[in-house]
């Protein structure tokens, strides 16, 4: 597998575009649209919240029930067309219907996705001119791609991207794709919208299973603020343009293609946790040496989860305290008097606050120049098994709440 | 019943004092102590967080395995002793046995609670020094009571404490506590800390059920942070001064008791809730008309939880788009389509903004000056059955972050 620049366009036969539509506000780009001419499999995963967007009821309907054959997303910001109620959903499908006028396909091959403010409806002049601009723009320029990225953005900083090339059935694969955060982020079953592409020939089947397993330790590991969103959705669209023999089995490509899933994957969540609302820093938990993989997750995920061990971090405080607070109350069993807990970070020495379930003395000021980097991680050795698991968050932040407490005006 | 001014000294027999022994800061009241020259039965509730600091620890053993002789309460802040291993056990037996000593009691008397940072050890010198002030300055007026909830304050804006009379037996009972916040609170089993003292002659088994009891609809339907502490602790002490013929049965007494455990519980639990770190409001959440209690107890706290609604709350914006998604992640089944959600605040009428799963047009600025009171009621009407119940909390706020990236230094 190799890592190579690239995002939606990379794999042969996917188009991309991006736009300023003016769906909420003037001037900045709102509008994406992927499109491939040949048909692709989808495999997709959404929201696990009783509120389901009316984008992702109409892409689970088409995901689930649909024949296999998607050609093009349609994504906006701005509005996520969630608790609309039933005209919420008239407006995604005459959104599918437009494109696919334009597009000259059917309506059943047009995932919608939507993000932004809860409860207004669409505003479909904009929506249907965004359809319009996006349909003669659409390019599989390394460009284009980025172009889209960018225009699904909401209070993300930078757009979210990556690709990489593998090999299956003697054929060179492509698999890219591109996420958006970075508020209300708590997946459970997959982020808010998440959107890979791929040219590579495999059943419906294998296609959906591969993602399925590889979102449990990536994107479903990753927390914001904890609030799982009503719009959640990861789309992954394979068009079969590599040319390579369909995969129907677990062989060996099918392992290829997993492992550079899994990368894509982990890749993207990594920039959304990283890039969550107002964060200045990526959190990355490891437990390790767990008694089983849940507790692992359960434990990870407790930690990065904290707002007061995210509060703590933002201040660079080495307040190991809350970190085994999060970890006791988390739901799991361990043995508190067994725990040892380790700072890291790159080009810093290991530093023990923590060690047989006692405090370690150690320098704080060493240790708040290591909590001053990029990424901060925290190791939790839980000395009782060989499971592990590990899960990325970001810090708590006066710009957090500043974006969170005026969000609509 | 009746509401009086009072707190852990209106009850006959108990006596009370505050102050500042120089645990962590300087000339800052950080010592409480409560005392009863006749035994008390006592009663508790504890965190459920598997760190449980020694003091915890501690009272558990005393109040589940002792024989109902407690005579004294020692709390410090400044420092919890959690995550202090072996040591921190060994100097909160030391902290029982000076105290006992000083007032002539056993150690097995001595209930001993700590708040403050997790991780270092107790100052010895300045807890002998604070018990041997204490004592010296016990007295069971009014001011006394209030010295002592001021001691136990930390991040608090103001003292906590409440106090009622009732009868029972034909004798006049009166039952008063006190509790501290304001971090770290999101009560599984009971609260941060909170004492409460009453003359009541009630058996050891009655004086635990109605506690169990009250606190699944006071303490524990409260969240500051949904960080649950290591140092949660609830005790109720009854020392029997009242002289009422001792309450074994489920009669008239009992109810009259439970119903004034009941005030006096929910009303420290909403002054704990209403000034969370950071606060500028109490947040009320009623969910009513749901199919059974449990599920919705789930609902309102997932609403008073999430980051999003609590930072929309600060900012005075209607986002009620944050509700539905809270209420859509908790985990509880409902259906979406049948609900409406209501906001109220005591002078206002009543806003409706969502109705059968559909947005209804309101008034923005009416929207913004409701939110903007000192108690904001949110009701989600679930009509599907007729289940009942109510959480509180917080906003979050830009001195909620200020205060918790800096708690240490």
């Amino acid at each position: 597998m190799k890592i190579i620049d690239g995002g939606v366009t990379s794999a042969k036969g996917f188009k991309a575009a991006g736009c300023a539509a003016g769906v909420k506000y003037e001037n900045r780009p709102d509008m994406a649209m992927i499109f491939s001419e040949k048909p692709c499999r989808a495999a997709g995963t959404f929201t696990s919240n009783v509120f389901k967007a009316a984008p992702v009821l109409w892409d689970r309907r088409i995901i689930r029930e649909g024949d296999g054959s998607v050609r093009a997303v349609v994504v906006n910001t701005g509005i996520a067309n969630a608790g609309t109620g039933k005209e919420g959903m008239r407006l995604c499908e005459e959104t599918a219907k437009k494109a696919a006028g334009v597009l000259g396909i059917s309506p059943d091959e047009v995932i919608i996705g939507s993000t932004g403010v809860i409860g207004p409806q669409l505003n479909m002049e904009a929506i249907f001119r965004g359809i319009e601009t996006l349909s003669g723009q659409l390019s599989d320029t390394r460009e284009a791609a980025k172009e889209a990225s960018i225009a699904i953005m909401t209070t993300d900083t930078h757009p979210k991207e990556c690709a990489v090339e593998f090999e299956a059935g003697g054929k060179k694969i492509t698999l890219g794709g591109m996420a958006k955060g970075s508020g209300m982020i708590h997946p459970n079953m997959c982020t808010m919208l998440s959107y890979l592409t791929t040219d590579l020939c495999i059943s419906k089947e294998l296609l959906q299973e591969a993602l399925s397993d590889v979102i449990t330790d990536t994107f479903n590991m990753i927390s914001v603020d904890g609030d799982t969103s009503t719009n959640d959705t990861l789309v992954l669209m394979a068009n079969g343009e590599a040319g390579n023999e369909e995969i129907t089995d677990h062989g060996t490509d099918y392992e290829a293609f997993r492992e550079a899933l899994h990368h894509v994957a982990l890749d993207l969540a990594r920039q959304l946790a990283g890039d969550g609302e107002g964060a200045t820093k990526l959190l990355t938990c490891h437990v390790i040496n767990a008694e089983d993989v849940n507790k692992a997750r359960i434990l990870a995920k407790s930690v990065i989860t904290s707002s007061l061990t995210k509060a703590a971090m933002y201040g660079n405080d080495a307040n190991f305290g809350r970190i085994l607070c999060a970890m006791g109350y988390s739901g799991a069993e361990f043995d508190p008097e067994k725990l040892d807990i380790h700072f890291d970070a790159e080009g810093f020495s290991r530093i023990t606050v923590y060690s047989d379930g006692d405090r370690v003395l150690f320098s704080e000021e060493e240790a708040t120049e290591l909590l001053k980097q990029k990424e901060v991680i925290i190791t939790a050795d839980m000395k009782e098994g060989d499971a592990q698991a590990t899960a990325w968050g970001c810090d708590l932040t006066h710009e957090y709440v500043n974006i969170n407490a005026d969000y609509r005006s």
